[in-house]
């Protein structure tokens, strides 16, 4: 068993399963065949082929584009074919900083397999020379990776927010965390993946934050997302994550992140190169295979 | 003018202009054109059509395949084809942790396109609330950059030592450091490349290595690779790259990623994604495509 076992679970992607999904030539999304074949019923919306999935070209605005993709979506959750429905709208643009060519449901990103952008913090202490790390374990309720071990406080990007203030406001309502003490977060990088989960495809970026936090502070869950905090030593996670897969797939990227960034992983590791190159198994690039 | 230029120097690959080099039906190495038509002419040594440059099977040993191409290479090297020789040698393998199936003169590692390793670190001092960063200037007689600049010590992997140890051996040569002062320098990651320079086809792995060094410690050249050092703010130095390649190319990758893991850079920048994901745009699986 190895940490490469957890780079494989990000990199699982078989591009013979997916259809590209185009809008106005260009690809914004990968859909399995099945879905695929689900939206080619929505005529006036989406002009499906064996080869590819087109949002139809009578759409031309952001607000147009929206409204009759939610509509489809809606018809197609009553179906059962988009679990998890979270009544929150996310962008779907070729990069982070390009305007939205149109917002889709949360739940549905990992259908129409369109990018998605998370924020991911570390939590840590120093104490008797070490680093322990904060982990969280994900409520039985939440729709993805439930009871899974993940970082202290990870959220997705929603549209409409700045990347730090998105950081912000998740620790205040996953971790209790006051403000004050939130803004000494510092960001440290990226990793990113594209990988088939039960939940549908995730081709994301998460945004990494390292705190290191004083040995009074706590956290709490507030929000019901976590069901627990546990402080560990980084060692005892690193071998934990070496055995079993009981971190959520993308905590786990984050953390071997965080091992290698602290030394807590080194050179002399036969696995250090794959592992410090599996860390954007994932990139922008992907997309251009189709 | 980008930091994205920085990157895109570490990507100039154009496979094409390339043969596989294969031993045993494994990829090796990459050689120009001109320089495998080169390789041609030996044919005790090596097998060489349009497609690829094999190394011929009669050579079935480490110590029979090093002696034969070292032949080669210094006959091409008196008609000129290999310059910068350095009389050191360099494993040829298809991983760092591998055995080498035979070792090559360092100068033709770029003319054979072997994979490279070397060890880069950063070294930096805190002041008044910021960072600066000891940046080196390369002497005019090295046969590579010459005088570019770059990280405080950096040097090629070579054969039968450790990262560790060819750090600490480095920053004695290149700096003047005492050991127990280059013993609280600590692993921090790699960047990975694959690129044609001047010189040659670079497809190397950097072990990069972080190191907080006391303000009353100064840098020396010792061994007359480094003409000057200079300590500049970490924010000015990420400037000047943005304007201008006076860095080292891969230098100037390390130093990037020194700025993403200490917050220089953050989401905010436009450019944060494609810079992290331009860490490795070279990959272990990069000789898969041939």
């Amino acid at each position: 068993m190895s940490l490469l076992d957890r780079i494989a679970d990000c990199a699982t992607f078989d591009p013979t399963a997916y259809r590209p999904w185009r809008i106005d030539g260009k690809v914004y999304g990968l859909t399995a065949h099945a879905f695929a074949d689900a939206l080619a019923a929505f005529q006036d919306v989406f002009d499906v082929d064996a080869g590819e999935v087109r949002l139809a070209t009578s759409l031309t605005t952001s607000e147009a584009r929206t409204k009759a993709v939610a509509g489809v979506l809606e018809t197609l959750r009553d179906h059962g074919l988009v679990p998890g429905w979270r009544g929150e709208h996310y962008p779907v643009s070729r990069s982070f900083h390009a305007e939205p060519v149109l917002t889709i449901e949360r739940a549905a990103v990992s259908r129409m397999g369109s990018k998605g952008y998370g924020v991911h913090l570390n939590g840590y202490v120093r104490k008797n020379g070490g680093i322990h790390m904060w982990v969280g374990k994900r409520s039985m309720r939440k729709p993805t990776g439930p009871g899974k071990l993940d970082q202290m406080v990870a959220g997705g990007q929603p549209i409409g927010i700045s990347v730090h203030d998105n950081l912000i406001k998740e620790c205040a309502e996953e971790a209790g965390m006051p403000v004050e003490l939130a803004t000494t977060a510092r960001p440290v990088g990226t990793v990113s993946y594209l990988t088939e989960r039960p939940d549908g495809l995730r081709h994301d970026v998460l945004f990494n934050y390292d705190i290191e936090l004083p040995h009074d502070f706590e956290p709490t869950p507030t929000d019901g997302e976590v069901d627990a905090f546990y402080l560990w030593p980084i060692e005892e996670i690193i071998e934990r994550m070496r055995e079993a897969d009981d971190f959520k797939f993308n905590a786990a990227l984050v953390i071997i992140d965080f091992a290698v960034r602290h030394a807590v992983i080194g050179p002399d590791d036969p696995e250090y190169i794959g592992i410090t190159e599996g860390m954007h198994m994932g990139r922008a690039g992907d997309l251009a295979m189709f």
